[in-house]
Formats: structure tokens, C-alpha cells, sequence
């Protein structure tokens, strides 16, 4: 058959696309389950939002997707309850060693945060530098803040350093924010959790 | 060719799969819409979770899912922060009079709920019974007394009329549950939104 020539492969994944070789991604899965299942908090990832076009059915299986794209996130990766409160992040990682890109973040995405702190929402990034595999949490205003006053279009690793928070990484939890979190919106430590 | 007899159709949608007839669902949608255009609350419908097993890519379009299943939903449907607040709920619409099928919330559900509300996150169902056209919000933690007393598969319809709420439908906002949140909730009227 004749097909178009830009059809280059066609892939199959057993495993969640949306999961592609994300390293940190699949950490803060870990990490909330772990938060979880020990009671501390409810944080989930949110479903990759999905355009189904064509569903076929049939009467002994399940039905199947047989066309579908990938949308665009409007909102954060993760959101969820803590200490009565509620918390939104978006998590990027960037191979890049000395700054983060602005681009990683769309337009949607910082509306969403802006609103989330006009909305008395926790709301911060996790942003991970896998050369020098550091993880830092940086606060939604710190990150509106930049954006407003540098109007660049790169992080550098500098202001994650000076201006956000390193997460500690261990066993259990993987990476343990919520430690950060009790730090810098609840004035502390938590005594129920620690 | 030979199709196995039980694939019986292919359909084709052009809207979002998940909104297959659920008129309370749709209301929801344009109630919540309308509370972040009023920047009065940040609440969603969460994304479908979908498994998806085979994508296909080509360099110049979009890549196309061929191939995944619809999941089982272990969350509620909606969450989103009001006043400073998490809340969180599922919306179930029933067709049968006198009753609800508690078949409709299932395991994974209630657990979550009741952990919401451990973690001080504001949880309620919100059912529509369609042949009376009467909508009702009913706290989470009266339907987990009501499922732990009774011990039953279905909750009557005076239940909601003596334990739930009756939420007013108006043209805009379509749905206004965020009333009712003031009232039980927040101990009254909101002045900044009425």
C-alpha cells in the first residue's frame, strides 16, 4: 500500500504514554502514594485530558478507543489536600544545566497558578535539574514574581537556589515536599508527621 | 472479511465521550465555568482516566492514539479550591423516583471521601433525580452515616429532602451548589459573591 510518506513508525506502549522517561514524574507518583497510604495527604496526578474521537463497542469487551489525541493541560500537573488545605504544583524537568526554561510553563498553565494564590491555594513548581540531579521547590509568587520583573524567558539555576527550596531526597518518601511545604506555608515543622 | 459476530457497531463521536448523555454533568460544567469567569471558585471536572496502549506517530500531525480502554474512576469527579478551601465531589444523576442506587458510588469512592473529609476537605454528592427535575447536594459525612446505619443499597428520595439540600436552578449560574456550600459550610451568606 501507498502510505503517505511522513508516517514514519508506529510505537506501542504497555505502560502510560503520559509517563515517557520522566523520571521526576515518577517519583511524585511514588511520593504520594507513599503520602497516601500513610494518611499524610491526598495529592494525585491529574489524568493526561484525552480528545476521544472514535470509540468502538462490542458486546462481550470493554468498549475501545480507536481514535484520540492528546490535549493541551489548561490547569497543574498534581493537586490535592494537605492539613486541611489545598495544593496545586506542576512538575518539569530540564537536562539543561544552568537555567530553566519559561516555555516548559504555557500561558494557560500561569493563569492557573495566579489564580490558585488569589484563591488562597498552596501553589508552587517542582522543578528538577537532572544533570546535577537537584530538585527544588520553587513558590507560585517567587516564579510570578521573576516572570513580572526579568520578563526573560529562562530560570537560572541561581535564582532556584537563592529563592526556592532543595528537596531532600531519600528512600521513603522519594522526595519528601510536603517537609518544604509544612516549612513555608504552615510556619514549621509538622509534630503529628515527624 | 470475517469480523468475530460480537463486534456488532463502531460509533463516532465528535464530543467528549464522557459527557454521553448526562444533562446534570453538562449543568455542572457551565456552573463551573461560570464561577471561574466570576473568579469566584477554581473547580473541574477531572479528566476521564484513560489507559492508553498503542499510539501512533508521523512527523508533521499530532500523535494519534490508536488503541485504549476507559478506566475505572478511584477519585470523585470534581475538585477545585473555594475561600481557601478543598472540596471535592462526585455528581450522579438517576432516572428512578422514589430512590438513589448506591451501586452508583463505588468502593474506591467512598473510601476517598470519607479520607477527604479526615483531611478537613469539604466532600459532598450532588444527585438529580430527573424524573422530578430536583437537584440535591447531601454532605459526605451524612452519606457515610447513612451507608454505616443502615446498611442498605439504596437511599430513598426523603432522605435527601430531610438530610440533603435542594439546590436552585437558575439560568446562570445553571447549578449554584456554591450557595449551599456557603450555607453549611462557611456558616452562611458569602457578601463578597451575593
Amino acid at each position: 500500500m501507498n502510505y503517505p510518506n511522513y508516517i514514519k513508525k508506529e510505537k506501542t506502549f504497555r505502560t502510560n504514554y503520559a509517563n515517557r522517561g520522566m523520571v521526576l514524574e515518577n517519583d511524585l507518583n511514588i511520593t504520594n502514594q507513599y503520602y497516601q497510604e500513610k494518611d499524610i495527604a491526598i495529592i494525585n496526578k491529574k489524568a493526561t485530558p484525552i480528545q476521544v474521537v472514535k470509540v468502538s463497542f462490542n458486546l462481550k469487551k470493554q468498549p475501545t478507543i480507536k481514535e484520540a489525541y492528546f490535549k493541551k493541560p489548561s490547569t497543574t500537573d498534581y493537586n490535592g489536600l494537605y492539613r486541611g488545605k489545598y495544593i496545586d504544583f506542576e512538575a518539569k524537568e530540564t537536562k539543561i544545566k544552568k537555567y530553566f526554561p519559561l516555555h516548559n510553563i504555557n500561558k494557560q498553565q500561569l493563569k492557573h497558578i495566579k489564580s490558585i494564590i488569589k484563591h488562597q491555594g498552596i501553589c508552587f513548581i517542582i522543578v528538577r535539574f537532572t544533570s546535577h540531579n537537584k530538585t527544588y521547590l520553587l513558590k507560585g509568587s517567587s516564579l510570578l514574581e521573576y516572570i513580572n520583573t526579568t520578563k526573560k524567558k529562562t530560570i537560572p539555576l541561581s535564582f532556584f537556589e537563592e529563592e526556592g527550596y532543595l528537596i531532600k531526597e531519600t528512600y521513603l518518601p522519594r522526595i519528601d515536599y510536603l517537609k518544604i511545604v509544612d516549612q513555608i506555608y504552615f510556619g514549621g515543622q509538622n509534630e503529628e508527621k515527624n
